[in-house]
């Protein structure tokens, strides 16, 4: 099966020029002007770009938190939809359990046979015994290079101390795998959260309040310093402050290699929508909590310097029934918002339609530097001979309102409901193979394939 | 009971004059030139300099740690000695009592009728109760405006987590209570010392290989970010890193009321004397760690700018033969050098006289200032009507070496042993009793009193 | 002549008692409780406070700037009224003409006999020869040791570029004489000028639009860039803008010399007074512009940390009428506001009893850093024995407001009319003399001596 | 004519990969794996990388220089052989002519039909009256975007003040020009330069000793100062200290369009060169100096964030007899080194192979950023369908020595002598003419063609 697609405009993560991109089987073979071969598909692109498959780095599927499981792997063709072609997922190591052991697992149970788009998982340590991290030198091998721990969540089975994320650093630089680490003062957290509950605070609202800044900018600080200590990479999820922001670059101005992402509802939302009535605000119980509107355009700023160097969705699929556990209390509201589909309309809407990114750096947020912090980018993040044949042609001519109604994410509600977009992904190649026409799903359950990720990602080198 | 001092040079924190000083009972009664009034005692100061008492805001006496008791009041005669009339000591609250219950109990059997010197207490939080935190607010009245917390020492029953110090924190702000810090990641240094024992690495100098200096700016950083989101005022006690200097000047530039203080021994000596033969090196183990030679300039740098207020003793009146507690695990040895009677003579001679800071610059550091940052400059740490005649004559014309001989640390040795000498105290007066004369102690046992601070030192207000 | 004030409080630049002061002849003799000397005079200053006399280290009289001349040394009665008791002003060298003999040569027809204050000088280079800069090691014998450079005002006689700075620097450094200078930069200010005058914007309040803040921001970092290449000292008159006072805390914390003041009006002031109606706007007029209202309130706070050392008033007394020489074009207004009597006042008022300063931190600002900052701290800037009895006796609660018809300026305005006023000076003494009493200006013409400055300010050696 | 390069490694500024490049005419048709185009030529690049050609955007032809002019165009063969296929060199303007008038009279007389190599022109201020600011305009549609001043060189021609430096920038933000400065204190040279030949120092290495480091720093912080003042963007040419590296830094952190290069000769050598015995010193002699080897390491580490964005070779083919102009002044040595041909190999040995950059990093610097400065990215830069043919097949197994045997600079000497070279250009296409082939030079006098660059480089749009 070969693909040609004709005269769209080729963005890379430094230029654009206008081209056709030849594809057969699973890979790009040629990109040119006037390609001549012949192909079983001819598809013109006039007018639209052609971008590489994204990849969400951070994202979560079956995931069980607070005892309640998200949607599962059979809603990525959302995903697709939204022009991602390869998900990551952390997968909680199981007491007693291998890292390896625990994610080929839940590899098998959970993602084989049913994911719509390509899959990798980041095992995350809940046991810090010697055998787990003796277990770490193991991941590469099975074809994962990064390991998650979680400095928030006080008194939860995966919280970890100080000494296990130093622990985890000592044994990852040795053996090529990224620390990635969740980075909020648990003791902090917990000391305001019962402050509030014994106030009669149990509302939504209070979920961000007992989350300040503070809280995320001195956990960052001390993963920093940990891996400081270590002399070990590191990476930080989901960063939220300014704070957090200054002490990575600061670390990148010493020639340490610490870098971190950011997540498309941080760049779009403030506090005040947990705000909403009626319960709504838990929608958007998230954490860390979103920030305020300043934090927003200093996170939009702070992506061009390449500390943050990618925007993900930390996607989870909560339907408001889960939800509403917390109903009486914030604290048992399941974390998380789902945005696995709207990660590149929206980053293309408020980041390259309002002036803040360019289109090169869209491509590289959300596609080229996952792969190259993931260890993918031997096969994926790039339109150019050779890489995979992940592509996504993208209308930029479409104008419409995001609504539930459109969605595949399976749930009863988007939180970007409402919101303008402009573009959709009018085709989306997975390995060759189109899952995307006419901006509609046309793939198939189980088509997604698990992807091993080499030995540190590219960017840890 | 008067006395006339004349013709001293009078040093202030902001210049110098020639001149006399009047003492009438307890207190300075004038300062000026050509004084006529009638005196029991006239002293000729020509040629010396007149510096306010001596106050060491970091000392122990008595103090009970690693199960070894550390010499007590009735070797205040070293202070005297060396020109400090007023300590600050750490009591340990007891498991159960109270913060004000513990320090009375304990200045009564252990302070009272012995002090050769002043004396007050720094209350040391071991026991993080809702009591306890409580109790920070009854400490003002009965004297006490500061409070401590170890976060350092994990495993200890005097440890702290992050929980513990903010809540302190929190309580301390509106009781106009100070809290002090020692700041190091217990985390980190429990790790790091498991692994040493693990390999063999027994001896003292792992004691500070076991400390390096991430430990304690990691914490820094740690315990200012904690007084940030409490707004609270902190004081960091024992600073010996250039990251930790850094984070508390940050902290200042921001306008937050954090400070801290050094001591003596980092001043002076360097990590390499861990490394002498014969278990000497155990004379040198306190904690922090001494550092490197280029430390010690970059704090003596500091304190020129005022985020380091203050150099202390942080003296431990442990002999050698406690010190070998420790002989097959540096774990086991008491922490702590003593101390007490170096501090005027060593920044004197290595401050003063080697031109790393001005004569005004010494009182501030070793008088002025500990008295402001404990709420003792309403009697203290001036030479100027109306304050306590505690009165150092320093004369600056004796050169001599330290030796264990001259010494009234009632132990077995001295760290300072052999180092040049330039200058002492010729004459020391105790609020218009004198002490020191001619050079030599002629006080007697129990002429000290306790000095109540209050609530919140100047410096935090 | 002795004089005894009683009961007062005494403020010095680190703490405050209430004692008595016993002047005897010029100088303060003693300072205690319960002085008994007898006094040809007492005074009882019972809730009063007793200051320093101000040192008022920029002021110009008798000034010729753009043709038009000052008043002059006449109306220094003002300067004690407001308790200044030494005032320095700039004296522009002559053409061909030494900088010692042209100084001295001024004193004497201009100050000498006439002055009601103490008074000093800093000789301004205009004629940037190799004699002129020999000329240089000459002034501390002759009691001067600063030597001032303009480098704004592109096309005046007294403008000087970056070499003659850089030639004054390399000569005063071994001459121990401090180097001044007015720091905006001259093309930039005269690019702006001829574009404003070219549009027609005639106006005051482009006197302000064409010197930014960039402008000095800009020559404040080239000076010290001078200075640190001349590996000199260097002060920076009159600092407005953020960018400027960040310059020289960078200096500082490199550990470099390099300080500066700041002036009464750019504390209280911003430049929209420049856009007042019927030409109010010129008396205004002054050399940098006012700023904004944010800008205040950081020199405010740059005070704080040392690096802006004092508060001068930059005093140019030019009548309304002579302001109006520039109704036609405003780079024909005399530059400079008269403020020599309104310095202690307001920073009492605006400083002290805004919460913005400490009574000893003004004192600081206004006395004791201008007489070290002039090598003139032998004699003055304390309320100490040994010292010039220069004695401000302030009483606190006195409130008015500031009227023209109140003031000893000898203009048809003052640019303080209508402000608050808490305080006021009751009593001021000049080197023994009361020159001010209840409130009223007591003293006679030709009182005022010229006191010669040591080599190199204390601030710095 | 069409070219088939198969097999070799392509280098992006972001990525590599094997594959096949096809030139159709002067075009880049196609990149892909296996391509099967019928080509004229078909080149095996096995084991070869594959770049796109180098673009020098600092050089000088013919051009006069203290009185002496430079090689000329015809030795532009260097540049082929070197990898570099466009050259941008400087012009002066004439006094009384034109900027465009100027420039394309220069580039008839001294380029056409003798360049080898593609070039453009970058016009230089001399004569700053109004009708000169004026033509700035006039530029981009002649295919000039950039424009440049000197700070430097106090008493020559080419030299310009604030002012000029001020209205060029405020003239050309307006009209897509980006102006690019020497910066170097014009003051502080000269009198430095006045002092060591008062003392009898007329050696070459005077001429590092009387252009020190600060010297840069200071013009280049206040170049970027006018940018600001001029809110318009600026490029600083040959930056080559720490201070000036870190200006850039802090105007790039604010946001402000503040861009700079380095030069090769500056990342290799240090000035102890121009101590060099029989004045052989005198073949270093460029402005600005050479510096120390701890500022070489710091620029190579300063490349990596972008602020200095490129890297020249500010070729300047002056003859060691030349030179010999200054042997007794080394005020009179004609500034500059020549290094046009060594800029790619020596960027490969000392950059790529010592670990430095990588090579994606060197495609950056030495010719896809140097086309977005200077508006030539819709055609150079890139290895991409429609670019310019203009390609390096670089060889990376060879290793040989630098020469003045091998070299076509067409002077008696090479600074680079004995350099070792790892790699060199194998073969270069010239739009899609080959002009070197087995290492060896094989094109024609006059292949060069004129390129317009568009209104501001896509760097500072």
């Amino acid at each position: 099966m070969s693909t040609l697609i004709k005269n769209g405009i080729i963005v890379t993560t430094d230029n654009e020029y206008k081209g056709d991109v030849f594809i057969d089987g699973t890979k790009i073979e040629a990109v040119g002007r006037h390609l001549t071969m012949e192909a079983d598909k001819v598809i013109d692109a006039e007018g639209m770009y052609i971008l590489p498959g994204g990849i969400d780095q951070h994202a979560h599927f079956s995931f069980e938190f607070m005892g309640e499981r998200t949607k599962g792997f059979e809603t990525t063709d959302a995903a697709a939809l939204g022009g991602t072609t390869t998900v990551i997922e952390f997968v909680n190591q199981e007491e007693g359990k291998g890292l390896v052991e625990t994610v080929e697992a839940y590899r098998k149970e959970w993602a084989e046979g049913i994911s719509m788009v390509d899959y990798s998982f980041h095992p995350v340590i809940t046991d810090p015994t010697p055998e787990t991290f003796k277990d770490i030198k193991n991941l590469p091998a099975a074809g994962y290079p990064t390991v998650k721990l979680f400095m928030a969540y006080k008194g939860q089975f995966f919280h970890s101390d100080d000494e296990a994320v130093t622990n985890a650093l000592l044994e990852a630089k040795d053996a090529g795998v990224t620390v990635m680490v969740h980075a909020e003062n648990a003791d902090l957290i917990d000391l305001m959260q019962k402050k509030a509950i014994a106030n009669g605070e149990t509302d939504p609202y209070h979920h961000a309040l007992t989350r300040p800044p503070i809280v995320e900018t001195e956990a960052t600080e001390r993963a920093i310093n940990l891996a400081r200590f270590a002399e070990a990479p590191i990476y930080i999820v989901h960063v939220t402050t300014e704070g957090a922001v200054n002490a990575i670059k600061k670390a990148k101005e010493e020639g340490l290699p610490v870098y971190g992402e950011t997540c498309t509802q941080y760049l779009l939302f403030d506090k005040e929508y947990l705000a909403k009535e009626d319960f709504e605000g838990s929608k958007y119980v998230c954490s860390p909590a979103l920030r305020d509107k300043k934090d927003q355009e200093y996170l939009w700023k702070s992506l061009k310097d390449g500390s943050i160097n990618a925007v993900s969705s930390d996607h989870c699929g909560f339907t408001f029934e889960q939800k509403k556990m917390g109903l009486d209390d914030f604290r048992l509201i399941p974390n998380g918002t789902p945005g696995l589909e709207n990660r590149l309309p929206m980053l293309w809407t408020y980041g390259v339609e309002a002036g803040r990114i360019t289109r090169s750096e869209l491509v590289d947020y959300y596609s080229t530097m996952p792969a190259k912090n993931n260890g993918l980018d031997h096969r994926k993040g790039y339109i150019a001979p050779g890489y995979d044949a992940d592509v996504v042609i993208y209308n930029p001519m479409v104008e419409k309102k995001v609504t539930v109604e459109d969605s595949l994410n399976a749930l009863d509600y988007t939180v970007y409901e409402g919101f303008d977009q402009i573009g959709e992904c009018d085709a989306v190649f997975l390995r060759g193979t189109q899952v995307v026409k006419d901006g509609k799903y046309v793939g198939e359950k189980g088509q997604g394939a698990f992807i091993k990720g080499t030995a540190f990602g590219t960017a840890f080198r």
